[in-house]
């Protein structure tokens, strides 16, 4: 390779602004073809239906690294526009990237053929063609110590725990356009149900290690707790997924964790996913929607997967459902508020 | 389809046992050819001389339905000959899978093409060809409530639970080939980092709700404030990783995360993972371990990735670490004591 | 399902126009993003260059089942306004599909969840969620053989067969959109490596068993001949690969073959692929085309694979080229004049 | 990279011996597993079945590149114990591979990591993990125009010219293990429909145009007429279809073909086809076998996909049909000789 760190990160990742094209138009030509293309325009619609759909809840879930790759700003319109009421994510999505840009870091645009070696030397981490400074993203580990090293030492969620890293943005923010900051300020719960695999991992640690008596800890159980009552409470609920994995599977459980506490819900009534997870392995990640209704977890009548690469189909998928504009009419549920009078003082 | 529960729930899946088979000879065949066939064959050798390199502890990722699909018996060899140290996993593997297979239920083979709203309407739950009871799913959710009813209210790192539900099985075990209760016995530490995403979810969402003072909680810090430890007492490590996700994530993180305690520790040294992800869509399941390397992760000396299905590639790759018996003059590490004394009475 | 043949044949394909749409600013969006979306950004620019690049011979290579999908219109659109000078394809593009519709024919909106077993029983074929009537297909079979009836008996190459459908179809079409009668109009050749693979292989087996002496034949020595002329004609070259299959080996291969024949001439230049095959398997369709440059076939400069399905990516990647508008100084090359007076008289 | 050439090309990729190994039992146990072990499981017992079946013809079909990544030892077994009656084929497994290695040439184990350029400046070609000299490669096309300038100018089918290549071998291979030397020797015929597209085009296109009047053609009609007679004359048909493409559609096509001649034939009673290739496509390589049901050309009852990559899969499947030894009892069809008598004089 031969170039310098700041060569190597000179050129950003900018994120795609959906409000610029007409989708509508192009999504409604695709639905006369077939393949993928058929599918992506189907999905398209039963997001539109979600957001038209007055009585349902949507439920957006993150896995993989889109953020990184530009997408910050679909979630950021998605948020500002009323088109979701509750975020599920990988720890990456919200905090190593997300929360790591509105600190005033940035994301760079690299190449899978970089040799990665030479990268470690210069403490350049890859996600396969972005790039990170990796001393940026120690500051960012640092900042969710001094986050957790202020709160008081009990069992949080990671709803509640990204709701403080939204309070510290609000004050220390460099960069405003961040979805940890905004749905803190709209009142949309964050979930990362496995948060200490990220930079948040690392912070807390750090925390609790600083602090072997009493510290902040991460409860797993109470984010599904919570959530499980957001479903609860919301009925009608749609799924918009992006990626597999744990978000996928943790937002599809709540139907079933609601009936095991009792309560007479719905399933999914709208379900779609973008991804290219192959179902013939039997993970979660590529399993068919249809198999979810095996589970009782979602309805077949509104479900659709999109064998695509989620930079590819996001846009188009969410821009369709801005485009069509049923969100106008929409309200913010600011879910968030329904746990403000709950903390507990456990355990 | 027009079967009754019982029919459908007929042919139980049968664990694969490798002990039956010499490997050696066929992956050595395999060394010589090209593809994922000589790729197989690397990972096998590099699995091997981790086993055969005394200074390395081993570190196996499992995500996928993997019990289920009947891999179970290959890592319980594992466990029973010392070609394990630690285990970290997605839920469904350890709680819905092997430890309901410890309370003495089945899994069964059935087809992708069944229809799943019938299958709802019959209360099996499906993942791709392989059938479950799904009222035998509710008690072991039930289960999971019963032990966590019976423990002191604190946090708990999903290892210290994991551990009372193998006690729990050395008690009432229905049936004793279970890892739980297998690594349970030989300290062997079983980690599971989003361990809500699953039964034990189900059954601590119920044991909080009963008791929403003073309850167990599940703090995945500590989690990895643990397996972190594990790396800075191990020093040498290598992860034998099957799938990806927070499993891969997770393990490989522990490098990072020891660095920022302090602690001068080596990369993972060897690096081996089974997936059939693909690394063009930008996420962390099918990302390169070179490209883990620049995140200062795995050492990219011995490393191999294999594209195939995990039901085919593990018993290849175990099998024939198996059959060169390196595993004979390795002693169990018996990591989990490491963690008896230091029980916290935080939060 | 129950239905009948009639109602499962009722809703039509409709083909995509990108006229339409402006996919400039889209593109030029994803350019400042990641993974594939900034890959399809580079492959639309890619083909882009070729198009302003007056040098260049633009060679299209079709694979998969791109016509039934609703993509016909694309590629009339590239005929129409000379964004492309010689065509490679499977025979399921240009006879079953886009000949069969130049007939009068049509395809049909499914489900890829139909029961196949009712589907042969109704004569109703189907490719993934698209149907065909299987008894108009028969009628396109029959059409090749009253084609080759009426030529003189000798050795054809698949272009000059090709050219005589477009022939006919000036005469007999039904529906004046078809690929094979508008390159047949504006001199574009055609060619099908493998043209007994498909409905044109049913009508020639007829036509030769009818005509046991003396009868057309196909020789695809001859096809590689002209396409290689081609090449040393046009010199400078650029390939757009929809799927990969044997027209990318082909088209790829002519390098090779110019130079066999003492010809000095230049690597493809330019080259995308649009395809979701796996670079893992060794095989042909998914091998990077940066493996092609070891092989003296295509340039490393301006190389780009898109890892998307077609239907997706082709309106994107050759909408975009449409948008930036430089066909409109490029001439129509009509390169079948070149063979028009070297009709052989062999063997 | 900085190595010569005689160092990239130093390891020989070696054959792998199914002989050798016990995979009955292997087999047996992947049975009572799940997914992709148990189809492959499957699938193995499918192709036994095929053999077993004394009525039934064996039609192996053959696309990726096999024989270069060490798996023509397998097919040499198949055609020396009489477990395959036909071969259709890509040209690169006939030609540049096994005709080639019958020339006394080899291939060579590299890695997918080298740098391209500096192979090509080297005259190395690359295939994955594997490599080729290029000036081998060439003396191979050289040997094709030699076979061709001795033969009766005419239209042949590719099956005529493999045994023309067949019987050069018989005098001048220098290693006796060859595909088409064996089958030549024992009347087994090789089709490979796209016949230009590969070694043999370039040998084909070099004589055409040192012969422009009087030469050999290569007719893909005949191919199909000929392929299709066999389906007539054999009756029951099965299908071993390692990867997709042409061999997969041109086999699979001549229940049709053979109906459209008058001749009442079965559907292909058995079908197996090992792949990676994706149905979400839409295209031939991943489509289903119940697909292909729809299309009149397959049975449903004894089909099976394998989701795995051949290198890995292919020895299991046909080594667990050796072992069980159906074909001690089955004769060689040896087919060939059906069309000695009638070598036509056409055009």
């Amino acid at each position: 390779m031969g170039q310098t760190k700041t060569e190597l990160l000179s050129t950003e990742v900018r994120h795609l602004d959906i409000t610029q094209f007409d989708f509508v138009t192009l999504i409604e030509s695709m639905q006369g073809t077939a393949f993928q293309a058929r599918n992506l325009a189907r999905a398209a619609q039963i997001y539109h239906q979600m957001l038209a759909d007055k009585q349902c809840g949507v439920i957006l879930c993150l896995a993989g690294s889109l953020i990184s790759a530009g997408l910050k700003k679909i979630i950021l319109d998605m948020i500002e526009n009323n088109m979701v009421d509750v975020i599920v994510s990988t720890g990456a999505n919200i905090v190593d990237q997300d929360f790591f840009e509105g600190l005033g870091f940035k994301h760079y645009q690299g190449s899978p053929r970089l040799e990665d070696t030479e990268l470690q030397a210069l403490a350049i981490d890859r996600i396969y063609d972005t790039l990170i400074n990796e001393d940026e993203l120690r500051i960012c580990d640092d900042t969710i110590k001094v986050i957790a090293d202020s709160l008081e030492p009990r069992p949080y969620s990671s709803r509640e725990f990204i709701a403080e890293m939204g309070r510290y943005l609000e004050k220390h923010a460099k960069n405003k356009d961040s979805i940890v900051l905004r749905a803190y300020q709209k009142n949309i719960p964050i979930f990362v149900p496995a948060f200490s695999d990220c930079s948040a991992g690392f912070g807390l640690v750090m925390h609790q290690v600083a602090h072997p008596q009493k510290h902040v800890s991460i409860d797993s159980v109470k984010d599904f707790r919570e959530l499980t009552e957001l479903k609860i409470k919301a009925k009608e609920t749609g799924l918009l997924m992006i990626g597999g994995g744990v978000p996928k599977n943790f937002a599809q459980d709540i139907v079933v964790a609601a009936e095991l506490l009792g309560a007479e819900v719905p399933l999914h009534k709208y379900a779609v996913q973008i991804t290219v997870a192959d179902e013939r392995d039997g993970a979660l990640s590529g399993s068919t929607l249809r198999e979810a209704c095996s589970w009782g977890k979602v309805s077949v009548v509104h479900e659709q997967m999109v064998f695509c690469e989620a930079t590819i189909a996001m846009p188009l998928v969410v821009g369709y459902a801005y485009g069509k504009g049923a969100w106008r009419t929409r309200e913010n549920r600011a879910y968030s508020k329904l746990f403000a009078e709950t903390a507990e003082t456990v355990s």
